[in-house]
């Protein structure tokens, strides 16, 4: 006996998803076999609600409910500092650690040239029209710190150079708990290099 | 700045299910946020389909498509032998097995008494009821391995020891590709207890 069809087609979708393999997929469906109807009634309004009613920030490329983004509209930010990330998630991450409060650039992406992913993939020529707009005093690189992000940072700090605006790079080192035992050698190493007056 | 409400929406409902937290959910939403609008739509028409398009199966209580359930309905099956599970992804695991070939009977839970959870709350009447009809030669009791499922099992036998047909319980023991260094000792005692002529 195969699983009935309603099944096996919520199956395949979760299956599509990040980090959830087969056997991940079987158990969230049959949860919500279990659970009352109106969880899976619930999630039915918000997946098909989810793209109609999020907007892409036409000025930072942010996803926000509404075009400019909450953040761009926000009259008490500060407008000479710009913060430039992958993903609209990474803003959020930013946000949540209440230390920033300018604005953001969103590339959605990064180069990474193995998985055929260029320049011109990403919001990186709004990127440089904003920034020579004049505006900003700072740009913020907050790319990952991995390969891809760090050619990412490089190939942002080159286009922008000849803004002549302070350019910065978040600070490398050991994570809030982390074990100088546990560290990893290129961390302990840009510890070392970026240690900070005490 | 707060995510936009129709991430926050979605994400909430994916905080729901079992083993996904709070980073999780946002991961999943954001992918469905940055792929194609079509995964998201499709995730909606599956979740609104998944409840109503499912039926309890009067007999055997499995979740199927058609009612009586497909296994009910074949004529083909060994319909001496009967298989309790716990619950209707146990009897898909039992049948992908490949190993069984007779009816099921599906309990929708376990007797656990901490949670409150008594033989009252799951099919146990139905299943004396159809082992009473005399129909069958051998009760297989496959509920899990762990203590509420040996309770559950072992209520189950008591239930049914007046119908006088053999009843059986999944062996126990290592589990393929195990290793015996790293096994626990309950289960290297089960797989002595239960040693097979070689």
């Amino acid at each position: 006996m195969k699983p009935p069809k309603a099944v096996k087609n919520l199956t395949d979708v979760f299956e599509k998803l990040p980090g959830i393999g087969p056997r991940t997929a079987a158990r969230l469906v049959y949860y919500l076999v279990n659970a009352p109807a109106s969880l899976s009634q619930e999630l039915a309004k918000a997946a098909a609600n989810l793209r109609s009613q999020i907007k892409l920030c036409s000025v930072c490329k942010n996803i926000d409910s509404t075009n400019p983004c909450e953040i761009c509209q926000d009259a008490s930010r500060n407008k000479s500092q710009l913060c430039v990330v992958e993903e609209a998630q990474d803003l959020a991450a930013v946000e949540a650690s209440g230390a920033y409060y300018g604005l953001y650039h969103v590339l959605h992406g990064r180069i990474a040239p193995t998985q055929g992913l260029g320049p011109g993939d990403i919001y990186l020529a709004e990127l440089l029209s904003r920034v020579k707009s004049g505006k900003f005093s700072e740009v913020i690189l907050a790319t990952n710190a991995d390969t891809e992000g760090e050619a990412t940072a490089l190939y942002c700090a080159k286009l922008l150079k000849s803004a002549r605006l302070k350019i910065t790079r978040l600070a490398q080192g050991i994570p809030q708990g982390g074990d100088i035992e546990y560290a990893d050698e290129i961390t302990l190493r840009r510890a070392l290099e970026g240690r900070v007056n005490y």
